[in-house]
């Protein structure tokens, strides 16, 4: 299975054409919006809704997951390996939750390339086809990197904040019930 | 087929892992999302739409209808067989339209629970895993009862009432064009 | 593949029953959300939109696009074969980029009609049966004409248009970067 998880916008074009991609590549495989609606370049706060999300998903679901404000720059694609799952996306820290997470977290940075790769569309052009291969059993088509030089393992950022407002006005912070000194009144 | 219907709001995180779940429990089975724009909360409202919509779906599809208030509260779980067509959801009124203008209703109770059961989800851990049931051909996993002595029969609601209002402008109300008694002006 | 191109508004059940009409007419179709965020009754600005993004679909899609402000009125509707794809919509101008930019488009008006034409729901009744019909490979089921004499090919509308305006905040016109003198700065 296939999960998007962008701040592409709901009912965005864009959301279409990451879907005709995954289409054309892997026709068969099932494919599923967890959400198009994250906080528009916010990566920080998708990283904190990603694990809790993922949770819910089977074994070797491919997160093809894209909030990229630096799209066009120098900054690096990643693919990680984590909780048996496959976490795809641009290396800005938008998986540095799902990594902490995890057991033993594997990283590979993306080496392949499309013959066309616009400036502005990697969701597109390159992250939809590396899912896709991905989700067909392919091994990762990139260079295996050790994931403690790539995130700060040692620093957990500011939980408390609030990463997601539902349609109903709930807030999500990045904290977790069984953490807190007394969860007894929390709803989760 | 198996048809969503709920108040999570476009593109929420909800809804996808609804998806999440539905794809676990019944893989094979075509997922369409009717409707996750319900005005929130508002179960009467949601009521009146579910029979105009569900006449437009075929034999023995699957209406996992969730707009629940009182999710978390003492409020029942209900499996309702109506035209045909299968209803899950809360016991809070939402199928009450259903069951007016359906020849011979039934109604079940559900007593299966899952192994977790969050107290603000059962759309994902309780009425998602019933729907696949249903889809999948498996008997109601609950207890018959009889939909006289569930619903009032007797007492219509205020038809008049506007229940949604969609992007070109036009509201919506529970009233039905053969029932007025000049309907040559109205656009059915 | 199926493409859904409208102004239904997303997450609106409107879109729910168009998926609907298609699982039943053609139920082992992958249907794909391009766009149900058009500018409500704009088909002016939607038609730019489309050749850009049917540029994207393989050959055969085809594209079930309805901007309709004129459904109920003695309007045509029509299917386009242009660029190996199909369009099936209202004969409203919708077309005319796609033929523009097609090398040799044909053109035939839907006589098929169905038992039950709605008023106001043209897309579901009429749109969505003939889309099925041409993605499972049957004969157009309508008239051949000639574009020519349906399309005025010589004059180009206005391009540098807004058409739409995404989820960042892009404004997106009917330009093309390579149509422009000095394209060195457009991002692509």
């Amino acid at each position: 299975m296939i999960a998007l998880f962008t701040d592409f916008g709901i009912g965005s074009p864009y959301v279409g054409q990451m879907h005709a991609a995954l289409a054309r590549d892997a026709p068969e495989m099932p494919v599923i919006d967890l959400c198009n609606d994250l906080a528009p370049f916010d990566a920080g706060a998708a990283a904190f809704l990603l694990p809790a999300f993922a949770a819910q998903f089977p074994a070797d679901t491919v997160f093809l997951s894209v909030v990229d404000p630096g799209v066009g720059s120098e900054r690096g694609a990643v693919m990680i390996r984590a909780g048996a799952q496959w976490f795809v996306g641009p290396d800005n820290g938008l998986f540095n939750e799902v990594a902490r997470h995890a057991a033993d977290p594997e990283w590979w940075d993306i080496t392949w390339r499309p013959d066309h790769l616009s400036a502005s569309f990697h969701g597109r052009d390159l992250f939809a086809p590396v899912a896709a291969r991905l989700a067909r059993g392919e091994p990762p088509p990139g260079v295996a990197a050790d994931p403690r030089e790539r995130i700060d393992f040692g620093s957990p950022p500011d939980l408390a904040r609030v990463v997601y407002i539902d349609a109903f006005g709930n807030a999500l912070t990045g904290l977790r019930a069984e953490t807190l000194a007394d969860s007894s009144r929390l709803v989760v």
